[in-house]
C-alpha cells in the first residue's frame, strides 16, 4: 500500500472569527467522512483546533504539525502530533506534506501557508468572500489559488483533484 | 483523547546489516503489535523500511518524517509520510515527535538523532552489542541511554517508559 | 561590542523583472554605503543577486541564506554564506535574522517572507506600486506593512527604524 | 569574489570544563589571525562564547548561529547573528555552512554536530584527549574524524583542508 491522502486545513489560531470556526469544523467533518487523514497546525485554538474536531467527530484520523520543542498547546482533538522545533518554519512542512491544501480565512500565518504552497509549485484551495483577497490573488497566481465560498465547494475541488492525482 | 503514543525506530538506510534489518522489522512487528504509532525516517531503505513492514505486518499504523521536499523514495511500509524538506534536520523532529525512542544498531544519522535526544534531554534505548558504542555512551549519557541485545528487551523498556509517563 | 545591523532585501529569483532588479542594486548599494550588513537569499539570480552586487559595488558586507545542502548556485557577491539545507524554511530565518526587511516587489517567496515576518511579529518595507498588493496589505496589516515607491524611501525608513531601536 | 572561508568551531555551552574554555578561546583567535570567518553556535556560554572572544581579541570576523526566535542569550562577541528559530536543528546549519569544522571536546550537541557533519560526507577534526571517544570515532569514521590534541593541531588541520579546496 502507498500513503494515506492527506489534506491539510490551514487559518487563524487566536484570530479566527466564528465564522471561520464553523467552516473550519465543517471542513474537518467532510474530511473524516470521506476517509481522508486531516493535517493542520495541530494547536488547540481557532481553525487548527475547529477542524481536528470536526474530523474527530466522525472518528477520522487527525496530525497536528506543532511549532515548539513539546507538545505544548496540543489540540485535544489531534490524533498524531509531529513535534517539528521549528516555529514558524513549520508553516511549509504543513504545505509540503498535504496531498491537497485548504486555507479557511486569511491570517499572516495562512497567508504564509498560501505564499510557501505557490513556491513549491502546489496548488490551494481558499475559502473566503474577500474582494481585496479574491482580488490579490487572481492578480498573483491566478492557476494555482481557487477561491471558493462554502466548505462543501472546497470539498468538491478536493475530491476533484485527489481523482486526478493531483499531488 | 490526546494523541498516541508514538515509538521511533532509528537506524542505518542503505548501510544496515541484516542483523539490523531483521531486528528493525521485529521491532516494528511488536511495536505494532503493542498497538503502538510506529515513526521511522521514511525511506524505502534499511531499518527505515524494515520497521515499517514489520508494523504493517500485524496492521500497525506507520509514519515516515521525510528529509526531502517531496515523497521520492518513501517506503511502501509509511502509511502517513510527513514531508520535512529540512534535510538530515529531520533527525531533531524523528525524536522530539517519538515518545520514545529505539535505535536500532548506529550510523552516522542515527548517532545525530541519539544525540539530539540527549540534548533534548530524552531517553534513548539503544539496540547494540558493540563494545566500544556501549562504553561511549556509558560514559557519555549513563542516565540517558539504556542498551538491549535484543528487540523483546527494548520493547519491555518502552512498556516500562510509557507506564510512567515518561514523555 | 554587539552584533552590527542587518538589512534584508527579499524579492523575485528568476521572474524578477529589470525594474526590480535595477531597484534591487540600488536598495543594495545604499545599505553599503551607510554600512549595514546585507542579507538576501543568496542566490545568483534576481533580486538577491543584483541587490548584493549593489552592495559589492561600495564594498558592503553580503550574507546569503541559501536553502540547499551546499553552496551551489551562490551569487558572486555574497560574502558569507550560510548554508541551511531547509528548502524555502529558509524564508523564516531570513526575517528573523534582518534587523529590518525591504521586499522589493512581490512574488511567492516574497510573500512567504513578508507572512513569516508579520507573523514573528515584525515589520515589512513593501517597495511596490501595484494598487492590488497595496490594498491587500493595507487591509490584512496596516501597522505592519509600510509602502514606499522608490529605493531611497525605503532606506529613509531603514535609518528611522534603526534609530528607533525597532528590532 | 567568492564567498569568504569560515571554520566551524563547536562544542558545550554550560557544560564547558575550563581547559574547553581555554582551548577554544586559542581556536578563536588562530582563526581570526588567519583571516578566517569563525561560526560558532552563538549563546553567550561556554566553547561558542570563548572561541568568539578569541577571534575578536585578534579582530576577526565572527558569527553566530542562534537556535531560537530571537537574539537573547547572544554572545557579545558575535558580528553576524543568524536567527533561525529551528532549536537544536541549527546544529545542522552549523556544519553545512562551515567550510572546515572543529570539535573542541564533546558534550550532546556536539556530538549531535559530528554526527550530521558525517551524515552530510563532511570531515571534522576533534580535539579531544578522551580515549574512549577516540576509540569510538576511530571505529566509526576512522577516513572522516581527525583526532589532535592541541589547538595549533587543529589549526594546522584546517590549513591544510582549505588549501586543498576540501570543502
Amino acid at each position: 500500500m502507498a500513503s494515506q491522502k492527506i489534506v491539510g486545513v490551514m487559518g487563524k489560531g487566536n484570530l479566527a472569527t466564528s465564522r471561520e470556526i464553523d467552516q473550519a469544523y465543517e471542513l474537518g467533518r467532510l474530511i473524516g467522512e470521506n476517509g481522508w487523514i486531516l493535517l493542520t497546525g495541530g494547536r488547540n485554538v481557532g481553525v487548527m483546533n475547529a477542524a481536528s474536531e470536526g474530523a474527530k467527530s466522525v472518528g477520522g484520523l487527525t496530525i497536528g504539525i506543532l511549532p515548539g520543542k513539546d507538545k505544548t498547546g496540543v489540540s485535544q482533538a489531534v490524533d498524531i502530533a509531529i513535534v517539528t522545533d521549528v516555529g514558524n518554519g513549520r508553516n511549509n512542512i504543513n504545505v509540503l506534506s498535504s496531498d491537497v491544501i485548504i486555507a479557511c480565512g486569511i491570517g499572516a500565518g495562512t497567508l504564509s501557508e498560501i505564499a510557501l504552497a505557490l513556491k513549491n509549485n502546489r496548488q490551494v484551495i481558499l475559502l473566503t468572500t474577500d474582494r481585496v483577497t479574491i482580488e490579490f490573488f487572481t492578480n498573483l497566481a491566478p492557476e494555482q489559488v481557487f477561491i471558493v465560498h462554502q466548505p462543501q465547494d472546497a470539498i468538491a475541488l478536493v475530491k476533484q483533484f485527489l481523482e486526478n492525482d493531483d499531488i
